[in-house]
């Protein structure tokens, strides 16, 4: 395996001098923390994953997790990474003191997470539900709930999980069906089936705690129906012992990729006697677990972008290391008595490896710009702050969520071609990190869905506000780069593809406004690519303009290659992605409907 | 698993309607065969497939080639493929009658194994790398060699195989190092190692013929000083029993995919003992393999368009039975208490299920147009009409090898995301396609290797005159295209695009006319994906002038939904494709050098 799954000089550089997180600890929430404090949090997780996460990687996609006795066998990291995610505070990072968390800032929590992520993508998954769903008690949950199970949560002694999907809804879940029927006893009786249960059981936790949407009876139809509740795998009694709640694991679904990260079938209340406490108010399930989606969003996200980041580092040390062919002679041949080139001189390799790098890169910075949103509107001191950043969250997360997932297929794609025949052998992580990466883009809302999300819910948000904030964002950077004569041109682009946007809005609004949303949406994926190549063009040029600066100065940081890099590679962002915007746009404003279903069906 | 593999339908209509092999019978060649017959072929071939490939693809994939004892344990269905392959004549269909073979027209044995690729993939290769070493011995063999070999070749009893990649040289050819020495008895001693070695070794056949390039002792460098041998695992005595003959078994690959079909790794002459016989003459055996390689190159693009079509045919009939989600009404909501709708209503999937459609159907006919094109130039009976098949035949392959396997890969990929979360699950096929069709972009040379030869080789080749040839067959498609009123705006796109295709090549020519080979050939893969769409836009174009004129025909062969669902396919390729060729050219004419190394490396 490659010494590097990750760069940490880049990630430093991104969180620290590009989005500047230092700014961050002025904010009350953080002041007992600085960033020496930070930095030691951020390397101590990468220490922790090179010794205990990384070298069981292979490993792990080898022996994936099974069903076995009613309950699920998975890799023994599990127990160790939940254990030490307990002791060194990685689940608690983010919560308050008081609820018995260390208040470490969202972007740092994140970038810790991302190198663990980058290491092992089966293991992250589950501290990092546990502190979803303890996050969800937190925040609606009653004080007993709290009490009762928020510190197991924290320590890693319980597992916590979410079970939204449901056999017959899918990502439909206005049609799920697990029932709740109230008791006088202060807790619902819970009758239902939810599939692809992250994490949902194994051997090594003590207890879970599941995060169930259901329907209480008699409730509305839909998504208005639907109320959250606590159902533990095993229930707590007074005296502190644990009862079995009537939590059966089904089975263990069998998986491409990701396989040591379990993704269970559970079935409640088989027996007539599983019990499920109700968290916030009832029918107002989906939106309180819609409240923590931007988190799990940026959580999916960001494990793609680190399963490209590691096939980037896997791909650049085989694409150093390895000789093969020459270079092309003025008369267009090779000459054969001369020593081989490595295969990182052929332009056609380099092509795929700044792909691959511009992607792995770019994607990291659009997943610290979003904590940074979610670090500044969760400690925003007053109302205009915290709506500007409600909203530039809100309107960024879609893209969060799908360019990572969407363009790191691509990326590690082109990272195992780089490898040749290799890259189709298991004994090269290409193959693993493909079939890994390739489920990011159906966790917690497909493609399709966050497609339809930002241009049917976002984009018309506040009559277009959060796009127009946005907007402003990008309309800074690419000021700032229009006063540097180099960087004026790729700014000038950028704007002109903004500029283009608008149009493409302008031709698909009105279908909306005459209330044929089917029409403007059909093409809700295309958008959606459009934006994030413009969104990602941004964040290299904002890089750029901040390389630019420091190579002027004396005393810079990093080397002058590495700033160099990084222009380089926003060169190369705006020569062959920024150009495909051009073509999502023709697509979009043609008036031809292929994709709407008429009377006749033509998909044979 | 779904009931339908592939749409022999379509399959059909493309072999005799578009592509018209009825042509092809007046030819001397093929007087003996008629259309019965011919389509007697395909049916028994996919009545073989529904019956003994199909029903093992999941099992292969979960049983892989392992190395055991020096040989390799594959399924027991090789066993029966490659025995009735040998019965049914599908090894011996192409040859000639007087070396034992049929003399069926390439065209119907490539659609005939395109139902088999689609079926099982882990399977045809086995008998289609046995047929295309018995090709290269009737070819440039001697007698001797023929009579030796290839009867029990074309039988199913031996296999064969090609070995040209090493360790150390990867695709690099000139690099090679596997030693020829001359003896005195008509034979030379052969040592070194070969991997990758497709169907290299199993406890299934009597014997393997191994093709093996190597390079006889004190030849020239590089490949001007490459010799092809014949070097059986055992040899046939005079008295017709075999001998061991020095070939090990050093290892089995284990792959990401098409896991059933193996991939070995052989070492040759390790104690000394291991004959070879020269094919053909000495320091040709590149360029005689080279002339094989047309075949295998269709091969591989044939099994990437037959994954595709088969993944297609498995997520169609997925969104046709899966219910989820609602359409949504004219206030942009939708109606809990409606029916829910099958996930193949709703645009975004319509989408992917048109994507996946154009380019599995496109695929196969741009597959069937390169066999005729080899067909005719195999059968042709003057030096113009060879001239010519054989430019326009040089000139597609290497899109015929390429698009298939790229635009499957994406196809593919888009099939897996229409059943969302199940596409991950090993339950559903859609994961094998993904994982078995990637290997199809790195077989028979890579797509940076073939786009290489694409712009590098077949378009300078003869002053452009294989371009030349293939924009004429072109245009005659738009010209046809252009008396239709409905499609006429296709044709005009179409000839647009080949303009512009010109005027990429006008950018690009001065830097290959200065000696500056790297700059030209740089973005070689861009110019690949541009004329890949072109290509593919013009087959769809042809079927839909096809479609067109059946749809006014008072008898016409298939339904009317038939003829419409591939104009409205084409009218989808022309929406969603084509515009792509606009990105691709601004990238291919933009200045800014960013793949070619120069002093630093700024790829970090």
């Amino acid at each position: 395996m490659p010494k590097k799954y990750v760069d940490l000089e880049t990630l430093k550089y991104i969180l620290y001098d590009i989005h500047k997180i230092e700014n961050l600890l002025f904010r009350e929430r953080f002041q007992e923390h600085d960033m020496e404090s930070l930095d030691l949090f951020i390397n101590s997780v990468k220490e922790f994953s090179d010794r205990e996460l990384y070298p069981y990687l292979k490993e792990m996609d080898e022996t994936p997790a099974y069903h076995k006795d009613g309950t699920v066998i998975v890799h023994k990291q599990v127990k160790k990474v939940m254990e030490k995610s307990g002791e060194m505070g990685i689940i608690a990072a983010c919560f308050d003191y008081e609820d018995g968390g260390l208040q470490i800032p969202i972007s740092v929590f994140q970038a810790a997470l991302y190198i663990m992520d980058a290491a092992n993508n089966h293991l992250p998954g589950y501290p990092s539900l546990t502190l979803g769903s303890a996050e969800l008690i937190v925040e609606f949950g009653s004080d007993a709930l709290k009490e009762t199970y928020v510190p197991n949560m924290l320590a890693g002694t319980w597992s916590g999980t979410m079970c939204l999907t449901e056999p017959q809804a899918g990502s439909s879940l206005s049609d799920i069906v697990t029932k709740a029927t109230p008791t006088n006893e202060g807790f619902y009786k819970i009758t239902g089936q939810k599939i692809f249960i992250s994490g949902g059981d194994h051997q090594f936790s003590e207890n879970f705690v599941h995060l169930v949407l259901a329907r209480i009876e008699g409730a509305p139809k839909g998504t208005k129906g639907i109320s959250l509740f606590v159902v533990p795998k095993h229930r707590p009694k007074e005296d502190g012992t644990l009862e079995y709640n009537d939590v059966m694991t089904v089975a263990d679904f069998q998986k491409m990729g990701q396989r040591g990260y379990c993704t269970t079938h559970l079935g409640f209340g088989d027996n007539d006697d599983c019990r499920g406490w109700l968290v916030g108010e009832e029918h107002k399930g989906l939106a309180q677990m819609f409240l923590m989606m931007n988190g799990a969003r940026i959580a999916v996200g960001r494990g793609a972008a680190a399963i490209a980041m590691a096939a980037y580092r896997t791909s650049l040390q085989y694409a150093n290391e390895r000789p093969q062919g020459r270079k092309l002679t003025a008369d267009g041949k090779k000459n054969p008595t001369e020593k081989q080139s490595l295969i990182i001189e052929h332009p056609d390799v380099r092509r795929m490896l700044l792909l691959q790098k511009s992607i792995a890169e770019g994607s990291l910075s659009l997943i610290l710009l979003a904590s940074k949103y979610h670090d500044i509107l969760t400690t925003a001191t007053s109302k205009e702050e915290k709506e500007k950043y409600n909203l530039l969250l809100e309107m960024i997360i879609p893209i969060v969520k799908t360019y990572p997932t969407e363009a790191g297929i691509v990326s590690v794609n082109n990272g195992l071609q780089v490898l040749g025949g290799y890259g189709f052998c298991t004994d090269f992580s290409l193959q693993q990190y493909y079939r890994d990466i390739r489920i990011m883009a159906l966790y917690e809302g497909t493609t399709g869905i966050q497609s339809q999300d930002l241009l049917g819910r976002k984009v018309p948000m506040q009559n277009g506000k959060g796009l127009e904030l946005l907007v402003a964002e990008i309309t800074n950077t690419i000021l700032a780069a229009s006063k540097d004569d180099e960087l004026k041109k790729y700014a000038d682009v950028l704007g002109g593809k903004l500029k283009l946007s608008q149009k493409v809005l302008s031709h698909l609004m009105p279908f909306a406004m005459k209330g044929n949303y089917e029409r403007y949406l059909a093409d809700a994926n295309l958008f959606m690519e459009y934006m994030s190549i413009v969104v990602l063009g941004w964040l290299w040029l904002e890089m750029s303009v901040d390389a630019k600066k420091e190579l002027n100065n004396a005393d810079k940081k990093y080397s002058e290659t590495f700033y160099e890099s990084k222009i380089h590679t926003m060169k190369f962002y705006f020569k062959y992605e920024i150009p495909k915007t051009n073509a999502l746009a023709e697509s979009l404003m043609n008036t031809e409907v292929v994709t709407i279903k008429k009377d006749k069906e033509y998909i044979l």
